[in-house]
């Protein structure tokens, strides 16, 4: 009981930080494209929070932990379903690690965060209704049916080598990135973000809020990293915090000089995505890695970080806040990571990881294909070429984020 | 004592939490109103939070929380007296869920609440010496002795069927409220809000830093209503942070949706006061609900803040912020929900709740006015209208908040 | 077991609370600098925390807690060693507060903030590479060595009466400030700070983020302060953080009445900053001090900081952010308040305490001149006039802080 209630307060205190993460996010995606399209990217995060809590509360989390099932597919019935015990009243037992209310909410914040990957990588130029049907569909079904091939026991988790995914390299970061790629490519980029094939660069309008977000995410990872622990277990708690951190700086340093190196330019920005790179990078296997492994993991993230962002460039895909670099090539990059560093390094492992990567790949391209070609194909997903030029928050809000501030057209 | 450790880590953390929901406020408050006006408000804010935990130091914590007393009026003492055992140190059996220390902190950052509320009300156009004396009195005096006819055992606590007030539907939010009313009426409205009688907008300078402000005040409720339960216990303080976020994103969805549907505008504004609607509204039986309930509790705040700001509009009440249709109409929905919904539902419950409800209006309004009438009568409590005009910054504070930007004067 | 893993939670909790004062002190010093320094005020901090981190992995854990040692100098090996049980797992009897890693952690948040302080008083003047290489030899070598002598086990612990400074206001705070006194002096002040000899006011440029850094600072010696407990224990921990508060709201209120009845004007800088000097006094002795106590070392040093503002303006030193007042002069007088007040005070102890400041500031001084002055000698600290004038951001970055907004040119 005493350490049921100390595992509790643990989770409940990651779920906090988790949610936090929420403004972290919102924070960056703002800071880093245009003022005249605050308010849409403000709309959609608050959006995706609370309808991603209500949907996981109605759907997710029961697709998600379906209990004995297929393993691909099942789904315990809709709403919450606490488990009590003779007296009627909430049964303890359910795991020692945490109660069925925490479980629900910890596992509720990260539903909502594979979407608002998404909504970086489309900023400025969607329209709005089209992504919150997107949302709906994504955080309600995609993200815990894909969930629940290794958090909820699925066909992932019964190879023969499970495939491992600490906190979710893979089931949240790359899961929104895929969605990422395919709204990207059948979005368009942003007017004006290739000339003559060449990208130029769109400067985000408010870089002291962007770091801020990065600070916000950061902190959030304590909580996103360590709840994934699942109980306080002090060993692989503080460890856990001890590789987010090393990979998160050495991500950050790396990037800062590899740009340097190329770009004889102190580029803030790649400093900050090189932070959120060697958390993404670290994540599927934060509870596995000495700190020389993370510090490694994180500084192989910090430099793909800046070739990424460069070859997304190449590739004439427009990704304003480097969602793509970030959660996906980071992404995939940690999930490997798992067979190659620390305690479960070996090739049957890496053979584990490959596969995991290959499957949540197709499932979510596919997905995220057919919701947002018929998006496209039906209600249209892209704003009309005067209101991206005048901004969404005008035409789609009625509203400025900074009335009384005189600014430049662009 | 291993329980006791747990439980007050906890306490300690949600301390911590509604300590931030003061940023929480100020940043709302700030980026809901004219940029002209920002320090004020932030001095205002900074003010409320230092002031407030000085007087509850010297007096409101034993006013509270008076031990025995006639049930409306007791005072134990100035300062604090924690309780020793026979070796001088801290007694620890004080409460197997906190220090006497922690008790106080606790409450202490609850008792500023309250006057922060008003502050939103009033912004733009009250004198600040006023209003400083104003917190004095509401924070260190009116606050306290509320309190104490519930949480510090008084009347409505030994009623029959006693009140019920969870969190602070009430306790906090409502004593915050009905000040907000009686200030906003004996101070008239802001110069251009009501032309030829119908209101017009003045827009918030700041929108990211108002949404930041709301997303911080929501994790400072998982303090808040999470440290209610003066415990850690498992079952309840995480049962609490499901209802209270839950009825946060059903207040939030819904209030966008109705206000769509009124205005055919997807209002971000709408949107934030929603979810801080659905958080008042949860408050008072967090620990009493559902799932079902509390989304239904929280939906419902969010329809009402929608048609409350129009109301208020209507009585030609100029409340910039939306405190009095969040703090009041909400709290008192919140309040009797108790009696509707959830393990205290009943018509013996229902009516406790009228009654405290109308006793906190009854006690709030006349201290409320009294204060506030006194303070017109003899120092006046509006600038002039030259300083509304040109802003309280530049007159009471002789500062700017962002001297390096170019502005629009209004 | 429980305890320890009771204990291990609030350790991590304050170690992720202490990392995000990062975020406070980032916010603070670009609120009360220019604009045109913002991107380089950012990125000084963001490097200050990732490569702390690093180089506290590399050499600075074992350089700080060097076991057995002679007391001046020390040294266990770079990188981390966790100690292990016999089965290879994690040694949990390493003690009963927290685990090795939580341990390293903790204490490696610490050691950036000394750096962060240094950063505020040279803002908007100093080449960022020799910052860099400044950073590298403060955090990593001078920091730790420094902080051996106390907390490692060192001659200022061995003293017959030790010297005492529970969580840092000689430690960390006068670590950083000695060397921003040293920095100032080498440097030099802004262009235009000082007209004829009278200093001139160069305001901040975003008050509503120097203030969010300020209440999350405050938010942070909850963890900064609660932390250096080393442990959850109930009594001391919560008590620490009511002096903590207490002090910070004692320290807020006066710098308000003083810095008003000296200079007619309620001046929310030095509200905020009167906080900070409350927050730094307490530092030293918050878990010895009886809540009065506590309000009156807060309210010294909220008095000390509005004079020593105006001294350090006549010194003719250029602190843009007040750095040196908050954190030398109440770092100092929060040491010495030790042997005043609360439960060690007498005079043995106060010899003790000007030991151990008359230690550090030696030490500090000869260290920071050295590396500051070989710096200035060799690559140059100072930019140049135009650069000065133009804005480090454009010139060492190649970027805007806010490229959507018309600024003022100053």
């Amino acid at each position: 009981m005493e350490l049921l209630t100390t595992n509790n307060v643990w989770m409940m205190i990651c779920t906090a930080l988790v949610f936090f993460m929420h403004l972290g996010f919102s924070l960056l995606e703002i800071g880093l494209t245009r003022q005249k399209n605050t308010i849409n990217i403000l709309f959609k995060n608050i959006f995706i929070i609370t309808i991603g809590l209500l949907l996981y509360c109605v759907v997710g989390f029961n697709l998600m932990y379906p209990g004995d099932f297929n393993g691909f597919l099942g789904f315990a019935g809709f709403g919450l379903d606490s488990p009590l015990t003779a007296e009627g009243v909430l049964d303890l037992t359910y795991n020692e690690g945490y109660t069925y209310w925490t479980d629900f909410l910890f596992q509720g914040m990260f539903a909502a965060t594979a979407a608002t990957i998404v909504s970086g990588a489309v900023a400025e130029r969607i329209k709005i209704v089209p992504f919150m049907i997107f949302t709906v569909i994504y955080v309600g079904f995609v993200y815990p049916i894909a969930g629940s091939w290794k958090w909820g026991g699925g066909f992932l988790q019964t190879l023969e080598t499970p495939f491992y995914d600490f906190a979710g390299s893979t089931l949240v970061h790359s899961v929104g990135g895929w969605a990422a790629v395919v709204a990207v490519c059948l979005l368009g980029p942003r007017i004006g973000k290739f000339k003559e094939g060449k990208p130029q660069a769109i400067p985000g309008h408010n870089i002291p809020l962007a770091t801020t977000g990065v600070l916000i995410l950061w902190l959030g990872w304590f909580g996103f990293n360590g709840g994934s622990v699942l109980s306080a277990d002090p060993g692989l708690t503080s460890l856990t915090l001890v590789t987010t951190c090393l990979a998160a700086a050495a991500g950050g340093v790396v990037a800062m000089l590899v740009s340097t190196a190329m770009y004889k330019n102190l580029d803030l920005t790649m400093f900050l995505n090189g932070i959120l790179g060697g958390l993404v990078g670290i994540t599927a296997g934060a509870d596995q890695m000495s700190p020389t492994d993370a510090i490694l993991i994180g500084a192989i993230a910090g430099a793909l970080i800046v070739f990424a962002v460069s070859f997304i460039d190449k590739l004439k895909l427009d990704d304003p806040v480097g969602a793509i670099a970030v959660h996906l090539v980071c992404g995939i990059w940690g999930t490997l990571a798992v067979g190659i560093f620390g305690d479960l390094a070996g090739v049957d492992q890496f053979i584990s990881q490959l596969i995991g990567v290959g499957a949540y790949a197709v499932f979510c391209i596919v997905t995220a294909f057919i919701i947002i070609f018929t998006l496209k194909k039906t209600v249209g997903i892209r704003v009309s070429e005067k209101e991206e030029l005048e901004g969404l928050d005008a035409h789609e809000h009625g509203m400025d984020a900074y009335p009384d501030f005189r600014l430049n057209e662009h």
